[in-house]
């Protein structure tokens, strides 16, 4: 007997007949004998309404009203969800956030949880019972009502799997997994049966957005297996988990790129410390959020500094750049807003040399020139002309094999 | 300073728009130095929506979770009002039953309340802010949701009235107070100032349905002095109180009357103790509920046993009581669907002699039939051929001068 975690989003929730399929799903696993905690979302465009309805009231909705308004979300989706249980013969209880109770701290919209009381369900569960939990929500110390922000759902899970010490988060989205690359752009992709954790976040933060950064940070914290399945097909998923020995031999896991990048240089920069604080304060300031940077030296020992933005802010970074120039006395700004940034990551490159040349040589192969690098642990990011995006996934996918089962 | 419960239903707050009148109204009465605690209801509309849901999952839904469901209701009115507070400069908080708490017996759909506990509320009220409570709700001792049943948000704010020891409890709804006669009926009805929590009990059980028969008692219980408002036009409305002495000289209150009854009479009974409920037991058995009863013993020791029910239910009564006549060796069942019952209301009549034989000759004057008579210590009730049911309502209101105020 298996204890799991079972996350469905809005989506799979969405409608009555979705929510009775989720039942089914539930039944035959509580059916096989294991013990089945569901943490559900509100049905889609369910928060919307309400955001809608409130931003009718008041502009800036109170934080702590909005959370007591999109709180009701999920809790119509438990109940009916019970229901559904209930009418085909499987014994079920509803729990909202402050019923379980899932404690976060005081901060409303973005809570975040400071603990969770698991008697009431471990009761339920051994009592033969699956349990259905309130996405999203909790309460704080003084019995008000919080929401954990965007992909909170995802959060209530992995968090509910950790107190209850579960064997497996399964989340299940609209995705029957995670892809070595983006089937679109690459039909080859091959779902990946394992991940690691940090393979994982970066590849969310690259733009898979297949599970919210925040829940596989939590999920590597406290080291809940995390699974990304498909809740209208059969089938296995990924396993997000930690490094394995037979890991080892794959090299790369995948291939990430954003495709709305920007970048942006300042040349002839006098080479004085504090320079990159100089440059980027103020862009910080401007609330523009900056990806990669890169600075050098260039021969007149002045420096070159580069980085990029988001395509949107491209106008507005460079205008504030401009200002920037003068007042450093730098040479001039230039900047491309026809660029796409293209990453492979994977835990192998730790203890494997030559991949970042296998991967410019593949590149250079196909004559796809290299704008900028930037290089961490276990990822290296080139940036490239929009144009080459397809071209340079695919050449990579296939340069790294990542077509064929790895470790098989 | 006085400390006021409001209470707004469903069509009161049916809107975004109509919340913000509510909003206005509530900062009105806030600015002007009282203490305010508003009970709103869910939208209109919004209880049946959700009843919807819960019925596309199970035909019978679980109770728990019906109460889990339905309580998100009063959950987004609550939210949205304290927005609407906000939105003109007004403090104020949202709770929801579990949060105030409003502790319940575990009698899912059908919850009665036990406590309140008022400390949270009393240290806002103090603190200059409003108070939103989410009406029809509260939370059993366990933790689990419960809902309070059909005009539960009435019995909110009654007992939220009578815990905080409120100066008075308003009910505001779609109509100005509570009148002599339904205006539609006697376009001289009056509205009446002051009313007595009898009196009401009386007239909303007979079909005034201003007020939930189930508050009315509450508040006569508590002495909480219960006034119901229009929420769409100014007024002080009607006032439900105990007793006064300068009441007295009102004879009668008010015409009650209601449309869809019906009656059957079973001839001939032979005149036998426990007769009654072997006439009327099969009847409850099949869940028809038995309005007026009327026994008379006939020349020859026979007994005639008359009795009215809904109109809805005449036809399966009537099967009901043949077999029970053949069983009986009776004479014969007859019956009548084209009838109606007319009430006179008022507490004056306890100590005032003539009342019944003022109401006889008013009905006798205009050739009106009485065909059934019933009378309680502060009620007397008629039945009369359907189509004299206007009539005998103004003729009523006329004989009782009930056009004219009463005590001034």
């Amino acid at each position: 007997m298996a204890l799991y975690v079972y996350k469905f989003g809005g989506t799979s929730v969405g409608t009555v007949e979705r929510i009775k399929v989720v039942a089914e799903k539930v039944k035959k696993a509580h059916d096989a004998g294991d013990q089945i905690v569901v943490v559900v979302s509100a049905m889609s465009g369910e928060t919307n309404r309400l955001v809608g309805l409130a931003k009718e009231m008041q502009a800036q909705p109170t934080e702590r009203e909005l959370d007591v308004l999109l709180s009701t979300g999920e809790q119509v989706t438990i109940a009916l969800l019970c229901m559904a249980l209930h009418n085909v013969g499987c014994e079920a209880s509803s729990y909202t956030g402050s019923q379980v109770k899932i404690l976060t701290d005081s901060s409303f919209t973005k809570a975040r949880i400071r603990d969770i009381e698991s008697a009431k369900v471990h009761a339920d569960l051994n009592a033969g019972k699956v349990v259905v939990v309130a996405g999203f929500q909790g309460v704080d110390e003084l019995g008000n009502i919080t929401t954990l922000g965007r992909g909170g759902s995802d959060t209530t899970a992995v968090a509910l799997a950790a107190a209850l010490k579960a064997d497996e988060c399964h989340i299940y989205t609209d995705v029957d997994g995670v892809y070595t690359t983006d089937p679109r752009v690459e039909p080859k992709a091959r779902k990946l049966d394992k991940i690691t954790f940090e393979e994982m976040l970066e590849l969310a933060s690259l733009g898979s957005k297949v599970l919210q950064i925040r829940s596989v940070e939590f999920a590597g914290k406290y080291n809940v297996a995390l699974r990304v399945l498909s809740s209208f097909t059969e089938g296995k998923g990924t396993l997000i988990t930690y490094e394995e020995s037979q890991m080892e031999s794959a090299l790369i896991s995948g291939i990430a790129f954003n495709r709305d990048e920007a970048k942006l240089t300042i040349t002839g920069v006098p080479d004085l410390p504090g320079i990159a604080f100089k440059i980027l304060g103020p862009i910080a300031d401007a609330n523009i959020e900056v990806d990669m940077i890169v600075q050098n030296i260039a021969d007149d020992e002045t420096t070159d500094f580069t980085f990029t933005v988001h395509r949107n802010d491209y106008q507005k970074a460079k205008a504030l750049l401009e200002n920037i120039c003068t007042e450093l006395g730098a040479r001039k700004v230039t900047g491309d807003d026809n660029i796409v940034k293209v990453s492979i990551v994977g835990v192998g490159m730790r203890s494997h040399a030559g991949i970042a040349s296998t991967m410019f040589k593949a590149l250079a192969d196909e004559r796809i020139n290299i704008r900028m690098i930037a290089t961490s642990e276990i990822k290296i990011s080139v940036v490239v002309d929009e144009k080459y995006l397809e071209l340079a996934v695919r050449v990579l996918h296939s340069a790294f094999n990542l077509d064929k089962q790895a470790n098989v």
